[in-house]
């Protein structure tokens, strides 16, 4: 059978590893199951987790994990954000685009970002502080989705998602836009009729560079993100949400659910309490 | 009527500017006409040819005129070459790709490059330098040739067409590959079927930059240019390949045949002679 893995938070039982001490708490590349054997040679991202009162341990599967260290390290190091900016994030409540999208506030941007119901866009504005926001499913012409909320075109595309809406932005970028290829996998992976991105030839007009990126190479900024990052959520300058599944046995559906928006913010799967 | 304008050559005639004299030879946007009237707050690509007995005039329009400096600016402001990097190129016997791919020579770099006939195949191989070249209109798969001619991947491709060559690239793109998107126009504006890009995707787990660009962007740099690609001109160190239309009456056709690829490197058209 094959093992499926994914990054989670554990308590060390047991450990010869000088680095991990029994009961301290780890993060990293671990099995969907109850026990795992980790050897820290093999996986990269193992680390022993600061616990904090004032933080909730689940945020460092999403806040102060991977995902908002792919949001830090995509917004700073490929967007080139500017304060004035405009910028569009989509799958903007999900546990990357809800990060981006404060940090570009944060940054003094204005930040629309796109969702699929009327939750989650009711979120973006009133709870991740977004200037607007819209459903996606609500909307029949994407292109004109976006002129509507950037008239003067957008300097930054954060895309968790590929497929249409990556098309259409194409067509609004601003000279020398930049878009933050992050995640189109999971749309590519379900549409059985895809028409591919049609628009890439205004990348040449209006000089867009678009680049591919993952968060793992970038972990020499790792300490800065989690001592930004901690500090603007301990100062009440962002929020997270996350969406808890209980149960190992609610794993395969809340991996599934993913795929057609079911989970609002990032996703856990709690295996055990603490 | 419309006026057609571009790139071109002439006598000045007369002038009220103390920059261009009776007789001088000025390059810059002109109509497509036996006389024009210039104004060079208009026009800002407008500049004096420097005359030199060693190369040819029409060379200012190509080698050392917007084309060429497309092909400079483009591979070493965008594509970041590196010594020992893959380097491929397409529409390569093209006014910009037979540059490309003799400064990647130039550069240390391994380079292959489309065209689409035998005739021009061999051009590339026997004339300009390159290691490989194939043509794509015998190719049925084109991710299998680039695999063939690129077993280990490719780091750099010069894209002067897009479409389903783009598409086949970043099959075969290396990590942290660059993507030069200098022209697609030409072929998205005559497939009535595009397809789309299918496999942008392909640029997350690969880290791909890919970055549109104008050479007016990098005017700082054209003195550089001039320099650096005349003398390895006149050292013998590249060549230039140039297909001469006599005539304004035959610019139409020299244009058109330009979509089906049948001039033979740099289209000119010569007006006048000198």
């Amino acid at each position: 059978m094959q093992r499926i893995e994914g990054f989670g938070l554990a308590r060390v039982i047991d450990s010869d590893d000088d680095n991990y001490k029994t009961g301290d708490i780890i993060g990293g590349i671990i099995g969907w199951e109850e026990y795992s054997l980790l050897r820290s040679s093999d996986n990269l991202q193992l680390r022993k987790i600061q616990l904090d009162d004032d933080i909730p341990l689940s945020y460092h599967l999403g806040l102060l994990g991977m995902a908002g260290f792919t949001a830090y390290a995509g917004f700073y190091e490929i967007c080139c954000p500017k304060k004035g900016d405009s910028v569009f994030v989509s799958a903007a409540s999900g546990a990357v685009g809800q990060l981006v999208g404060q940090l570009a506030k944060l940054h003094g941007c204005y930040v629309v970002g796109s969702a699929g119901s009327k939750q989650k866009v009711d979120l973006l504005k009133n709870e991740l502080g977004f200037d607007e926001a819209f459903n996606y499913k609500e909307e029949a012409d994407l292109d004109a989705a976006l002129k509507r909320y950037f008239p003067e075109g957008i300097n930054i595309y954060f895309d968790n998602v590929g497929g249409s809406m990556l098309d259409a932005a194409l067509l609004n970028m601003k000279v020398r836009g930049r878009i933050a290829l992050c995640g189109m996998v999971s749309l590519q992976s379900l549409s059985t009729s895809s028409q591919g991105i049609n628009n890439l030839y205004n990348a040449i007009p209006k000089r867009v560079r678009l680049e591919g990126f993952l968060q793992s190479d970038y972990l020499h900024i790792f300490p800065q993100f989690l001592e930004n990052v901690a500090r603007y959520y301990k100062e009440g300058k962002i929020v997270y949400i996350e969406d808890m599944s209980e149960g190992l046995e609610l794993a395969p559906a809340a991996l599934v659910g993913l795929f057609s928006g079911k989970n609002i913010g990032k996703q856990v799967v709690r295996v055990a309490k603490e």
